[in-house]
């Protein structure tokens, strides 16, 4: 394998390791040695990677945006519908799981750390122009980013709650008020191009 | 002033203490001393209050979620509207902005704590149950708790997101997407009660 494409290999699979401590302790108990645990490499490895652990954890945030973007982004054009893109997007399996309690300590991490607000800040832009995007393709008419902003901040509760809980959340609860919200924005729950992809 | 008193406002006086360390500096950088010097105590009055940083943590987080339902509740009694009402309930001051910060940790620490989880679930449900009955009153028909609980995602979401990054979520913006929401629910943005209470 070229050795930059090993570089590149490594690296994000400590940060996946490190996504998965922090899902897992909380970011307080992360370490690199536990990260190198988990990654099954050395703490020299981790440390040949990445400067400390504030990097580490920069990279463990930017993986998990990239994972949500692109498991919304393969369900969108594998989904029979809206409403199962979405689910698919959301903690219904242990990685989503993962990626979404990743994603609130991001959260936190953000407000106290400028340059973490700026990558939380242009992800959330993103969603939100995807979300645009695919609300008029839907219903096929001027893209509304008011009903974009609602679909993204009800998606977003539901995994930032469904990911703490998932007892009190599971699959057919998010299916509800997903089918309800979308329901409220008249967006057709099975679209004309349903079977073809979105 | 007596005994039983005393001990009831100094164990919330700490509280409010380790609820401002945990919205400041993060879950993992709260000490006993460090809550002890923010309440004006020494740290000896803090352990004969709380068994542990746990016991403490516990009781800012119980702390937090009276304060948010307290700010709802009389927000719900004093504003001209359901709009104004939420938007006293959202992170736009710097009491309510640490009250969702800690919200957000509360969330993180229960996926990892089952005491802390029954609180979570517990919580969650009153949320709901109150915007159940308040958008009941508003609409004057039957309640309806998936309508609901949209509105319990929006602004668990717009409270999350604003309290992280207060900048890109001005008053203004909150607003425009809880009257957007309210607006595709059908209630009427100002009630006809308006300036007697809701």
């Amino acid at each position: 394998m070229p050795r930059i494409v090993d570089r590149v290999e490594r690296r994000t699979a400590i940060a996946a390791a490190a996504a998965d401590a922090i899902a897992d302790e909380g970011i307080e108990a992360v370490t690199m040695k536990g990260i190198a645990d988990r990654a099954g490499v050395t703490t020299g490895a981790v440390t040949h990677y990445f400067d400390d652990k504030d990097e580490v954890i920069l990279a463990a945030l930017l993986f998990v945006d990239t994972a949500m973007r692109v498991r919304l982004d393969v369900a969108l054009e594998r989904s029979q519908s809206l409403v199962d893109a979405l689910l698919a997007a959301l903690p219904n399996d242990p990685a989503s799981r993962r990626d979404w309690r990743v994603w609130r300590v991001f959260t936190d991490a953000a407000s106290r750390s400028e340059l973490l607000m700026s990558h939380y800040r242009a992800a959330n832009t993103t969603w939100l122009n995807t979300a645009t995007h695919v609300l008029a393709e839907q219903l096929g008419g001027e893209p509304d980013r008011r009903d974009a902003q609602l679909v993204v901040a009800v998606v977003d509760s539901i995994g930032d709650t469904a990911s703490a809980d998932p007892t009190s959340w599971p699959e057919e609860r998010q299916r509800q008020v997903i089918e309800h919200c979308l329901d409220r924005l008249d967006v057709a729950v099975v679209p004309p191009s349903a079977g073809r992809g979105l």
